[in-house]
């Protein structure tokens, strides 16, 4: 591997700003361009090159990787005024790892091959941690050669990386990611709440019930935080609500009823609209306590 | 401990077969009452007594184990006709194993008490092969001191054994643990709807999702199963819903809204509706496949 490459990164928040880290380190040219200048400080004084137009940070890379915040992002910095589909070199490979629609994956693919630029999108689990620890799960869609190619970037940056079929399937995987989490953390919640109603002692309850069929991620790593009243972000509720309303409208879209996924977004959403839209998703309990 | 001491066990179905079996086998003077006799024949012919009636059972036993079906059949062991508490030795312990009600192990308690019989309520989880392996977990409720005098019997049946709090506690324990264990059900079951809905491989997805935080037992454990369309059950649908509509119930008593819950039940009594009451309960997936 040539780490001489250079890779432009657009999006360096708090996932973004680790990966492109990683990268820095293993030996990378890294062009960054984010929207708040400040958010890439640390990257700057790392050697990394600031570019004032995603344009400008694709105009020399072999490959762009991008992490921004909702769909109309990616659609901005790939379909843009100087964004990265118009000036990106042709055999270059572009990596979209927001967690955004299927199809908007599969039209940046398309667009993308009529350019001669290879597209997939390989969005990301494991949160603020995971990034910073290099233990992502990675989840990709696109085409096999491509993947292969861009293989030791996402090593730097994950740990479980899976090629899940064509453009559109890392998005894909990452919505049944979501989709699993979101009636579970219903589930936690409730349970929680049961256990403070009926006079139990909450953490004596965890002790025994973690040990046994109603153990998920949730209930190990969230519920003691919710217990401890620690609501802080490891993941926002309303990135959360972003997810689930993607997830929901690609399952209408192929006339798939998901009762749990829907009663999981009229219960965020309902926590949102309580001022809750930056805690984190372990939050949910607070339905229970307002 | 003296292992010469009799203990009446009331109920040999799938569990309390093997639990009665690692009492014989610990040295216990076993008594057994069931209400079909051929499900007890193994243990006759190891060496347990045959009872015709719950009262012969009890008569000379320091311990009384039920676990039978439904809170119906525990109000008949304990208060019917040639109940338990009336033929119970002062000074004896009764201890329920069934998934029951909170408020009727509390009825039993006061009960017991009033005629010098001491009572706990200790419903298990870990289905036939925890019971079999002597591997469940035992959520118990009532008296420090009893619990202490029984934790031995405990100790032969299961690994994770925590008193809980005073009588009841142990059935409200075990409704927090199939609170969690429902919703979390459904997101499972959409999660691979949605999976192959959309054109991935199932199989693939788990490998890639039981990494990180949408992980639970139900997913790692069940989702396997599910695609390998084995839907034999480790928990049965009917008896599932039967403990949800007790958590239900109380939730409600307690003003508490649980509207995972809420929809797990209706969409489990959806399943039943359709034959499915005999199937495991990751026979839920059946919902998207009718």
């Amino acid at each position: 591997m040539n780490n001489r490459e250079t890779v432009a990164f657009v999006g360096t928040g708090v996932m973004g700003n680790s990966m492109a880290g990683h990268l820095l380190r293993a030996g990378y040219h890294v062009n960054v361009y984010t929207r708040t200048k400040e958010k890439a400080e640390n990257l700057i004084s790392s050697g990394a090159k600031w570019c004032s137009t995603p344009a400008e940070a694709v105009a020399d890379a072999k490959y762009t990787i991008t992490i921004v915040g909702y769909p109309k992002d990616v659609e901005e910095v790939y379909f843009g005024k100087d964004g990265i589909l118009e000036n990106a070199k042709q055999g270059s490979f572009v990596i979209d790892m927001t967690t955004s629609t299927p199809s908007l994956a599969k039209k940046i693919y398309a667009a993308a091959k009529e350019k001669g630029i290879y597209s997939l999108d390989a969005p990301v689990s494991g949160g603020d941690v995971g990034a910073k620890e290099a233990r992502l799960t990675i989840m990709v869609g696109g085409d096999k050669d491509a993947y292969k190619t861009c293989l030791p970037l996402f090593e730097r940056m994950g740990k479980n990386i899976v090629l899940q079929g064509e453009a559109g399937s890392g998005q894909h995987t990452k919505m049944c990611n979501q989709i699993a989490i979101a009636t579970n953390m219903i589930g936690v919640c409730e349970s929680l709440a049961y256990a403070k109603s009926s006079g139990l002692d909450p953490v004596k309850v965890l002790e025994t019930i973690t040990t046994g069929a109603a153990n998920s991620f949730s209930l190990s790593k969230l519920a003691p935080r919710i217990l401890a009243g620690d609501f802080e972000p490891g993941f926002y509720v309303k990135h959360f609500i972003k997810d689930m309303g993607i997830a929901l409208a690609e399952a209408e879209a192929m006339g798939l009823k998901l009762p749990g996924l829907s009663l999981a977004i009229d219960m965020y959403e309902e926590l949102a609209n309580k001022g809750e839209e930056n805690s984190g998703t372990q939050a949910l309990y607070k339905l229970w306590e307002m």
